[in-house]
């Protein structure tokens, strides 16, 4: 008889520490078991020659969310969780998004219904556009208590950037709330200032787009959001640092004891401005913010992420299809850089990419790889110990890898719904073949295999990274409104 | 016959780069002979043993400003004018504000009227809180055109602040014009975030100003002011640089090849937040934005004057008497923080204050004392040579100093319309006992003799060192529209 | 029948990256298993309520090193092995020296002999005081390639210190053979022009020995060794980086792209120059290179821990008794400082005050203390992934700690053969109350059992993190003779 | 009659502070008067549209030095005081070696009657190759009592090279008789090491001595130094720096509060390394040591001098013909680098060349042309007031420039004894046509005409620039041997 459900043989397993030959034994969809020659499993998987490896945390996806306008985001979390899973990832981290005058909880509440079509597990960033009191004292503690534990603002973008007072309320709630609050962070008068003189001039297409925002015009806001962390002193996390200016910022704010993480995107590591400057209207595939940069920005990158400043890859996915009515062609091919829609698919290409520009040219080590992938994202966003590790009781949320396949990254490779991808003929070394979500196949021999439906939500508990120092920069806590 | 209408004789005279044995003859207002012996002058002054010195520049002064509510501006420009000249000052840079919603060229127009009962030379910084665009493209080059080159901008006080947004648009207004803008840099949502929190906890008293502000209020405004500054590649100066952090940024940023100038005040050298926690309402003598800081702050600001990242030391003269219906103490003693008027006097005790604890205590030497009371400025503003130094062809604007008298420094010292100095029973050595303006005696043997009326505007031509670099942070210049 | 030689049963397991409630099954000396409800073992732990920990690798430790001299190292490998045993420390890497003039294949012989009544494994570092010609290119490939794959050099001490251009023959040899330098760095001439100058003026107390080295005697050294690692491209680790100053030195080398890691020690963590100030000569007891600083270098240190600029925290062990005629007062209790012998003993301290101090009070979190006591030691001295980790296939070298027992350390408590311990009457809270080395009992319920010889020499191969980056400073690589 | 010996009328003079119009009296050597419309001269100079400027200091020169070796210098003082003032400059710094094992003294005297026939001002460094105990404590307290106030050390080069345990021994005799000490900064090990490789690889030819020493062994030093001024609280100046990296140190340890200066030449404003690379053995004629390096430094060096981090441009000037029996080539055109005699030729070129890329260009203004030439020089080497500008009582050394005056540098332009410059074909605009010495022309029209034996030795007494801050890095005072 069976001692296991699943037993995956032979192969060598890495966590964020470690790198050694197993057999990892798996019962009700977790791991229940590491040792060499396990007892029998109901199934068996043989992983001789191959890297079994904790799936990966994609904790920067945008799936299924609404828009307004003609454009619509191509995928549904039917075909992002597939997507997803075709490139190892077992979690995603969506938006739940709050309408303009409206509730936040509602919009949680959709995005539950939109997402119950997952096929992989997920949990939600919720995205404050109006942080009313009412929402912040009412919504939101429920919300927390729910399992809703961080939040999402943007300091620019029309329609859902909040003003610098608002980030302080928000910023104090998660302080009380134990919430961590995640920032796009680019100084938007900047932005604004640049892209009214660059359509007064003419220049519109897509390679404009990164006129429109230099490097500074993020180092500004990245300095700032690290001030407000530090006045209210609170941890945040600053999402898609895209080259070396903004890097050194969140170094600079570390030293002096600030908690903030740095989360960098497939995108920056591999793709430049010059991208953005294909023939044609292709730059627009490419168009996302903040914009890819040089590739001294790519180097200094890689070299963050070696001393542990950046700690999170993520794909910040935000798929539009390139033709048909709904996607960044609908308007045509001279739409001007503002009105293209922002943001590159990436879920499928995220860890291949990784694997292959990090682990196989050597630039970081495979403990690494896992730690930027999963093991970092799970333990800052309440996820671990369940998930982001192969470890005794977590969740069986494993990818089983070829290190040694070779692919040649296109829009069919990927697997989602989309058209293109900004990564077509990208080639890479090594490729998740088999992806398990609690011990259930949803990808087997590269072929999406799971059901809709198989993910869960993952509420998340209060957890250990997300605690203020206790220690102000003058001699009072303005949260609590005492001296220090 | 008289060869001179003064011959200042036997004294030992500095500049910012010499100091030399020479006697000094003036004509017509004018510097126009050095040399040891000089013929008879009409007039002449016994300089044995004595410093003869550029009469100083003070470029931030508040004189005879308009306020709403119950306090008033202590001074009008008779009294600030005697005040600055007792302290060895010979040219005021004041304030000419524009009224929200209102015309900037009428405020300059009502300032003008006040102004011309002055002793001493003067000139205007425009204050723009609400550059309108009728402002910035119509007002603003006949202004300039006149002599007024210099902006100021507010990104904080509720009434007197402008936006980020706005602010861009006065910086490329000031590159189009050939103007310098001058920037108060706190972060306005932050002290709001603080203030807020010490008004409910019940911390009212003056040095809980302090605690509303913590240096890194100033750091991240500071920063982010350079950015703007570095992305319309337009010369800035930061006004009261109170401590350490701020003046790294400036330094980063001129590192960076951004043109910043940075000044700070005498009360950011000597007192600190202490000083506003002394027993009662007495701290309310001290209070003044940004608020002093510590002692360290202190040794910090010496060094950036010895190393020229700072290079221009002013008052910030913004005087209240503390007494009386219209003083400090008009609403009471407990008056919260929040409503005692800013800003501590200072015209007249600058010098001396800088004089002893500067030269005579060797944290540095006499040009580098001429240097940051009056050349750099007059260098910054449009001023030199006519001003700011003692060549041939400048302006006779001398004071003559008895580098050994020693000086306590009290209300009545100052010589000013208010009721007491912040710097009250502060010991000095060396003091101005004349002062000429244009070869014309204002101070003599320390008591005012020079007539209201005597002090003329000063309008600024074009001038050096306000050019932009040329150096974009991106492939584009936003303000001339075109790619670089 | 028993399926395991020993099931270590209900404990909480940690490494570097995670933490999870598992049995652990070891057979062979090696972990085998790790699963709930482990099969039966021919022995069991009951390992309820502790937490199951790799065994500590103090890659920094002076065991029974002969001396010249009336003082004599404390410790044998007996005794030293057992302390460190008691302190939840598995492997010690020790130093065999060359004599001057002497050969280092020799000095490894002879400590080969010493070591062999270890109880616990162990490995050397190579001293290198005399690299003629013959050492580097004849006994060095023969001893790196039986496994003894680092070096250590002296830049200060007379008798062991080498000179810059030897340092540099050491480091090109350590780069062609793919081992790696550890360097104790402090600037020998400014510590001997200090120390003239203290003895001349009288001050020979323990104190003066923290006068005759401040911190930027250490801060040169630490810039000037990363600048020759840089030069040839070779890895180096900096031993006992004692404050803020090196560390940021390490930390500009890093950001270079420098191969340096930085250690620090426990008494750099708890101990202060004002320790060595004790009444009488108790300061002898804290007398250790380089001296320990202040408590704001303390706080500094850990945020470099935490930042992962310092990896790895040893003991630098180095024991000389008190008393008795081979103790450090053996020539009277007014020895001047120079010559005390150098050193505290730490071998059993350090891992509890590092978990009391660092995981207790919150300042790191339980991976972090595995990875500073013992993962980072075995990945970067080539014992990885035998060492340092519990994963299958690993030795099972495991300490059981009660994490909540407190103990008062003293003399006794730490259980090596000196009279005194520098942390005597530290309480802590956690100890380790059993330790494994290779599945077998050295230590149970704090009480020494394992036998004298149980430990084995461990050989390192080529290991991963030691290899160069492959860009030189110039366009020479002057290492291999060729342009680049 | 006369009013004065000489009058230069109607030109604009300047000082590091003033530019203005004015004539210029001198009487009996000096600087009497400053005025418009200055009575009679029984000589006079019209300088309408010229310059009048302080005549140029150059405190860093090496002529008539003897070598041993078949190479000599080219120049002696009466062919290298007149290249001086043929470019501006009025007063030049050489160098007095001590032999190893000889008296400075003897040096001093020696180099005194080789100097004799200066046509210009001079004083002298004293090079210290040999500080043994008598010469730090018999001679040196003498030399300095005779006004030889400056010592220089080299920490390279075989023969001149002293260890950093004498360095140290030097700047504490600095420290004790307030002399100033400049240093040589390269790290002689690295050099060693790179070169001993670069030689056994064949790689001999010019450019190499460039890839002997990369920017990093200079950078080592400079912080080596550095830390050496820190440890003993004394001032020094950092001789030709040659980049970015060092200059960053450098401000590093001002901003330590250190007072060290820096010094950069010439060839590191306008040369490169690749100029070492010209075809055949012209490489040869850019030999010096630091080698110019990069484009990007230049620029660096020009944003350190406008931001005050470098004070100082002097030439290095070491001439050694390039034809002949004693000149570069006399070993033939494959003599390996390491052979071929150190240094350029640069006194004449030095000021118009700072003149044209810096004035005229717009990298820095007038006032900082002076400072960098002349004033700064003087003051940090005791020479003002009397040198260094035009002031009332300052010696008449003075350059009158034609601003506008086209030339291009060649061999013959420098009127030098050398039969080569490495400015060959480099083309200005701006040239000093008449220079004098004390009133009296050495140069009219650009021709020689003063005489040797006009130029008098300048003894230096004690300067404000050089006196310890009083701060030592650690409680103890080592120089003077008391706690602090």
């Amino acid at each position: 008889m069976a001692e296991f459900d699943l037993v995956i043989r032979n192969g060598t397993v890495a966590t964020a520490s470690d790198v050694f030959a197993a057999d990892v034994g798996i019962t009700d969809g977790q791991v229940v078991a590491l040792a060499r020659g396990l007892g029998p499993g109901t199934r068996e998987i043989d992983a001789d020659g191959k890297l079994v490896l904790p799936g990966g945390i994609d904790s920067h996806t945008h799936i299924e969310e609404p828009r307004g306008g003609p454009t619509v985001n191509a995928d549904d979390f039917a075909s992002g969780s597939a997507s997803a899973a075709v490139g190892g990832t077992t979690t995603v981290i969506g938006f739940a998004r709050q309408a303009r005058g409206g509730s936040l909880a509602q919009g949680v509440a959709e995005h539950h219904a939109r997402a119950r079509k997952s096929r992989i597990d997920y949990s939600f960033h919720m995205v404050l556009t109006d942080p009313r009191p009412e929402i912040l004292t009412e919504e939101l503690p429920k919300l927390v208590e729910q399992g809703h534990r961080s939040f999402k603002i943007f300091l620019t973008y029309e329609g859902a950037r909040i003003s610098d007072a608002e980030a302080l309320q928000v910023l104090a709630t998660a302080r009380r709330l134990g919430a961590l609050t995640c920032i796009h962070a680019e100084n938007h008068e900047l932005i604004d200032f640049y892209t009214q003189a660059l359509l007064a001039a003419g220049l519109t297409r897509p390679v404009h787009h990164a006129w429109a925002k230099p490097m500074l015009v993020e180092r500004e806001c990245v300095h700032r959001v690290c001030a407000m962390a530090e006045a209210l002193d609170v941890p945040i996390q600053v999402f898609h640092v895209s080259g070396r200016e903004s890097a050194e910022e969140i170094e600079r704010a570390q030293q002096r004891g600030v908690q903030v993480w740095g989360e960098t995107c497939t995108q920056y590591l591999v793709l430049s401005a010059e991208d953005l400057d294909r023939p044609g209207f292709e730059g627009a595939k490419y168009l996302c913010s903040p914009a890819p940069r040089t590739k001294a920005d790519q180097a200094a990158l890689w070299e963050m992420i070696r001393r542990g400043v950046i700690q999170n890859v993520t794909s910040d996915h935000a798929p539009t299809r390139f033709g048909g009515k709904d996607g960044k062609t609908a308007v045509g091919l001279d739409t001007p850089f503002t009105r293209i829609p922002n943001g590159v698919p990436g879920l499928a290409a995220r860890m291949p990419i990784l694997f292959s520009e990090g682990v196989v040219k050597g630039r970081i080590d495979l403990p690494t790889f896992v730690s930027i992938t999963a093991t970092h994202a799970a333990k800052l966003f309440g996820l671990h110990p369940r998930k982001g590790s192969i470890a005794i009781g977590s969740d069986a949320d494993i990818a089983i890898w070829d290190p040694a396949k070779r692919v040649t990254i296109t829009a069919a490779t990927v697997q989602d719904a989309n058209d293109h991808t900004p990564y077509e003929g990208f080639e890479v070394t090594g490729w998740p073949e088999t992806t398990l979500v609690r011990g259930v196949p949803v990808v087997e021999a590269g072929r999406v295999v799971g059901a809709p439906g198989h993910g869960q939500f993952l509420p998340r508990g209060p957890y250990g990274m997300i605690k203020p120092s206790g220690v102000f920069p003058g001699p009072f806590n303005p949260v609590d409104g005492v001296a220090v």
